[in-house]
């Protein structure tokens, strides 16, 4: 059986003057993978009844599968329903359900109710639609069954698109579609510029049936690899990693999709490992990330962010004689920050970043992309050198991600 | 004289499956809007040829202009420029300038030169193309002139397409095309959610001339109304903002297309101010924000991530009295840790967050969402209380948000 075909819309002029970044797809993409679909194709287009229409017209015939999201919005520049409505051929009505749900949540929200004419007009839903009702937010969803094809629009707001995806719409495919979610898995690889990568697994990359896809997916700092089986075979995936392991093991940190911060969370609680970072080029960066991830409480206990010689002197308690004879961005320097942040906050482990970001401050000796990560756990310290091109927001970005799997590769070695 | 249209299309496997968000488009849609272009629509599509050829085809005859971002990396999952070549009628050879970037890259990236098939491949070009050498990566960009539209095809890596951009396809652009740079003002309002602001301003909307577009441009935290002129008017754009100013004027807080911290940056340059942070549930995000502006240096001194009470008293000293009394989460916490920070820095200004950004950790009298912000300017010195829904990322990220605006608003209340 080939795979169910799906095609992505999102609608509204803020993505195509590039006041805002199109995530929602990337999250709908992630899920409809998951769930065994091709994604052909990702659309951002205008909210222009003429354009939402053109653009239907071609991937309903294409696809089994559209998800539409944007253009529901209470303000008057979205006019999404209505297009829908004139394309799947409906009339608009007043869905007393939906007007009750808005009621509520406006209620809920203000402490009273005051009904603006926008947010009645939220209620109307087309006559030839599915109402999937909105639990958090004043936007219903609606879902077409025409030619073949099931076109599903959300709204556009990331939260309200994504709790409607996974409270309903999954339910609605699942009823629609024979969902055979994806077999595959994602290994990550330090160490590696892409074309070396590619350079060192050609003679494998070669070699792998055709029955396993291979996928390199670069980011800031680590390559993931991912292998998925389109015979849904799970033996032939495993087959193909334990070689690939043999020729590039020391490099693979992680595994699984998700990203290295959640990789720690796992680590660390599995351990039981408390751990505090300092910071100075990451200027709370790396933090931030450990702390994205959900009862990140239970073992991160803090950090400091020292941007001045001063402030790593009296915060993190750097010696003024390591910061007058080896610099602030130096290996002494990196060691201490790491080993003194743990004993601030009294864990197991210390994290620490130094270095030049740029685009001002540095020099011959240390040039802009010039960083040092210090890890101290249990009593031992070390840290290492990088040596980083491009701008700040990537020079930064690489320090955290490395930080991270710097700190995996050692935990891991101490067994 | 109407705008010229264009498209952006993104190449890859990455952006269809949800490994990456396509953060590419919107910087290029940016840039593309400020430069007077209608941006119709952008599409993200596989590195399949016959979906390129397709994609080009359809796209080519209703646009001056297609930006092609993506598919032409070292390995062997990029197909884009074989795919180019056929559709604009060419043939592949191989490019000495080309050949000569890729070494010298190389040699300097490695300290030696050890040239793949791979790299020698990414020296290949369209024999019917104009060629856009690479200064920072091996991939080189081509432009297409084919059926009065431009295509110009540049390489995924974000930072290697920026530079691309901005180095050699402006110039292309303002050769090929009479280039008129949009007419236009945004607003940054806080305090409303999206259907009460467009509620308040429904009288003001409905008579705005017609050469005027509005945009509603929400993010969490803040709505950013953006006014455009489509006569190329910054007069009549000035009238509207006057217009708006007396009905929310208490509620716009900046202005210009940047964000929040770049904001805060140009405002604590020009007063010579320095600012430290205190963060509890933002983990490092608030900091993290600052610094991320070039240039934090000179006004950023450091901030301490406490997330636990010890934590909070030990580098902070937050009395152990007021954790007592109050707890963690409530104003007198988040006063005392702004202030402290400040001191702690010997800085003009310190802000703190502290709330429950779940998904547990709530109770009855202090829900998942709660949130004080403490800020201290030279000498003085409150705190705000939020009460955020949704989940842990969004929490997160209104705290920092409005952390940066409150700080503003009273900056700006001083004189």
């Amino acid at each position: 059986m080939n795979p169910y075909r799906a095609s992505i819309v999102t609608i509204g002029d803020e993505i195509l003057i590039g006041q805002i970044i199109d995530s929602n797809s990337a999250w709908l993409a992630d899920k409809l993978f998951h769930l065994g679909f091709k994604i052909t194709e990702i659309r951002s287009i205008s909210d222009q009844p003429a354009q939402i229409e053109q653009t239907l017209a071609e991937l309903t015939i294409k696809n089994d599968l559209i998800l539409v999201t944007g253009g529901l919005g209470p303000t008057n520049d979205d006019r999404t329903k209505e297009a829908l409505n004139d394309f799947f051929g409906g009339k608009m009505i007043m869905n007393e359900n939906v007007l009750d749900d808005i009621k509520s949540f406006i209620a809920k929200r203000r402490g009273y109710l005051q009904l603006s004419d926008n947010n009645r007009a939220q209620a109307m839903v087309s006559d030839v639609s599915t109402v999937l009702r909105n639990a958090i937010g004043t936007a219903p969803g609606q879902l077409f069954n025409h030619n073949n094809c099931i076109t599903i629009s959300m709204p556009g707001v990331p939260f309200e698109m994504k709790h409607l995806f996974e409270n309903q719409i999954i339910k609605e495919l699942e009823k629609r579609f024979e969902i055979r979610p994806n077999k595959y898995r994602t290994l990550h690889v330090i160490g590696y510029p892409e074309s070396e990568l590619a350079n060192k697994l050609s003679d494998w990359e070669s070699n792998i049936p055709d029955s396993i896809e291979l996928a390199y997916l670069p980011s800031p700092g680590v390559i993931r690899l991912r292998l998925s089986s389109l015979s849904n075979n799970n033996k032939d995936i495993n087959n193909q990693i334990d070689k690939l392991r043999s020729i590039i093991g020391d490099s693979i940190i992680a595994e699984g999709k998700e990203k290295v911060e959640h990789t720690i969370g796992k680590l660390l609680s599995d351990k039981g490992y408390s751990i505090a970072v300092a910071e100075s080029c990451t200027g709370g960066l790396l933090s931030q990330r450990i702390v994205s991830v959900a009862g990140a409480s239970n073992y991160f206990q803090g950090s400091i962010t020292a941007y001045s010689n001063e402030a790593k002197h009296r915060l993190l308690n750097v010696k003024n004689e390591t910061l007058k004879q080896h610099g602030a961005v130096s290996k002494e320097t990196a060691m201490e920050m790491a080993k003194n942040v743990a004993s601030q906050f009294n864990t197991d482990i210390g994290i620490s970043t130094t270095g030049i970001a740029g685009p001002t401050g540095g020099t011959t000796e240390k040039p802009v992309g010039t960083v040092w990560i210090g890890i101290y756990i249990n009593g031992e310290v070390d840290a290492i050198h990088f040596m980083f091109t491009h701008n700040r927001t990537v020079i930064m970005e690489r320090s955290a991600t490395l930080a991270m799997y710097e700190m995996i590769k050692r935990i891991k070695k101490m067994g």
